[in-house]
């Protein structure tokens, strides 16, 4: 299962699936702007820790061919590399992915003159992208022995095809097993409030023939319940150096669940999620998002007028982690520290 | 905090308040026959397992009513009675207020003639009505000393006066804590799929002036992990005789979670509510609801079109709870079987 989520386009455009459409419409939008990229990623159109580094990537080299375009070079390139980053990077706090994309963005940058920028810039977004799609598939390979044919396991949110450059990090253990003629039942946890369960990972899954189920987010424990679910795999958006890991909310009960009905709990993710620099769950930031999130459905006013806690992520302590599906294969709790990728 | 939720009006028809449009709108429905009301308990305009008792009752008073009416009293009072019981019976499954009541109208029906028969069984609904406004109240009083002026609990979906006849189970305590003068933060899962507590509980709440905050129903994790919850209050749809609970899709979880937590996990109920005739929780039928609750928000398609799992209700075993409170006192799980009421 590979979808094209973003690309380059002739034009020099970013084109992205707009995610905000999907299951609806099947959309895509050429970003022409470091802005654009920018608010791409804040509304949510780009999403998934993976695949928002790529976008950011991508837009640091869109900064330089539109500087190029319009000014003619004039100027300081490295002053238009550090803009483009420094917007990019305030985008969202949580996913450590963007981080490291714009670290290696700067990194190439910093040895690169005004005529060759463009170019090194372009082909390192492609590297980043390639490269994820390369780290996905490696994590297909590593968490398929997991997946038995015909079993039942439970997934949140979407760390899919839709979240990455590649076949997702969650999802890539079932569409490897799925080629190796060993298909599962996924249930789909809808993933409120923006239902990236229910919008994106059954839209994906369906998509890929792959058998789902939905279910709202409360229904996990009375599920968990009835004894028959394997495994439950999610994604990251940030894994701190104790193992203790930032994913979207409603993660940390998921957890807490599985670990009480003595299911296996496995956080998928690529190297790129692994953050060395940040101790513990406690030191990565949580964004809080709008209240219209949860008071609204699309234009729709559902709820009471009255406040809203809206935080979009939660921490699970590692301890509630069995282990992690990485590009470097299962990776035991005790050894995050040494596999961890630095950024730079 | 009492809401007109039910009542007979002078031209003997059952006036509901149709929570469906809540929070939008506040519209009031007459339902004219006993297969309105059926409708109106099955498509949730009506809702609230002691609020589904009461109108089951005045639903069994208005087919005699209309019986009369339109034929004047021709045939047998008796079939009418057992029809619409009937009816009524097959509306919902899973609480036990509905049984409760209508077995209460069988009774008084099975010693009353076919003169008679109307004013008895408007007397027992209006009595099933008026006891169930007192033992919210019982309920409130009973469960105020567990809130503390400016502490912070949480509750799940809508257990207020909403979903009864007077004050309602979960929040009544927070109510007459408010009369007392201690007021309590309330944090309001939305949910889902039906999004009582963003609609009702939220509503209800403001409507009172006590401070709630919402939030979707995978953050209570996260919320209950920052340590100042002083308690979770639900309401049930069933007590089994061994204590384990019957309660809206979520609280199984929320349950665990609070355990883990070390926070106490109360269950607010009316006598009508606690069933000695069923053994345990396995025993009490889980109502399976359309997939287009999940599926669609209004008439908004917002999933892909895959397999939806949808059970109204899950089972928290007795242990998970701290107490019961009802409008006996406090309960304790052990004294469940025998504080119970018989239906009949």
């Amino acid at each position: 299962m590979t979808i094209s989520t973003i690309e380059f386009t002739s034009s020099g455009a970013v084109r992205i699936l707009d995610q905000r459409q999907l299951p609806g419409e099947e959309t895509y939008s050429d970003l022409a702007s470091v802005e654009e990229v920018a608010l791409a990623i804040e509304t949510l159109a780009v999403r998934g820790a993976p695949l928002i580094g790529i976008a950011a990537g991508m837009g640091v080299a869109l900064a330089i061919g539109n500087w190029k375009l319009e000014t003619g070079g004039v100027g300081d390139v490295r002053q238009v590399v550090a803009g483009a980053i420094e917007r990019l990077r305030a985008t969202r706090p949580t996913a450590v992915n963007l981080n490291w994309a714009l670290d290696r963005m700067a990194s190439v940058a910093a040895t690169a003159d005004a005529d060759s920028m463009f170019d090194v810039l372009v082909a390192e977004a492609k590297a980043i992208h390639s490269e994820d799609a390369v780290m996905c598939r490696r994590i297909g390979e590593a968490g398929a022995p997991l997946v038995n044919n015909g079993a039942t396991m439970i997934t949140h949110c979407n760390a899919g095809a839709l979240a990455t450059g590649g076949m997702g990090t969650a999802l890539a253990p079932v569409y490897v097993a799925a080629e190796e003629g060993r298909v599962a039942n996924v249930m789909v946890p809808e993933t409120r409030p923006l239902l990236q369960g229910s919008r994106l990972t059954a839209w994906e899954l369906a998509r890929s023939g792959i058998p789902c189920t939905l279910m709202t987010d409360s229904m996990t424990a009375s599920r968990l319940s009835q004894g028959d679910i394997t495994c439950v795999i999610v994604g990251a958006d940030r894994i701190a150096a104790n193992g203790d890991v930032a994913n979207k909310i409603g993660t940390l009960g998921l957890a807490l669940l599985a670990k009480h009905y003595g299911v296996p709990f496995y956080v998928a993710a690529p190297s790129s999620t692994f953050d060395p620099d940040t101790a513990t769950g406690a030191d990565i930031p949580i964004e809080q998002r709008a209240a219209e999130e949860v008071a609204r459905i699309g234009t729709q006013q559902v709820a009471a007028d009255v406040p809203v806690w809206n935080p979009a992520f939660d921490v699970t302590p590692a301890e509630l982690i069995t282990a992690f599906i990485s590009d470097e294969g299962m990776i035991a709790v005790d050894e995050v520290p040494g596999r961890a990728v630095r950024r730079t």
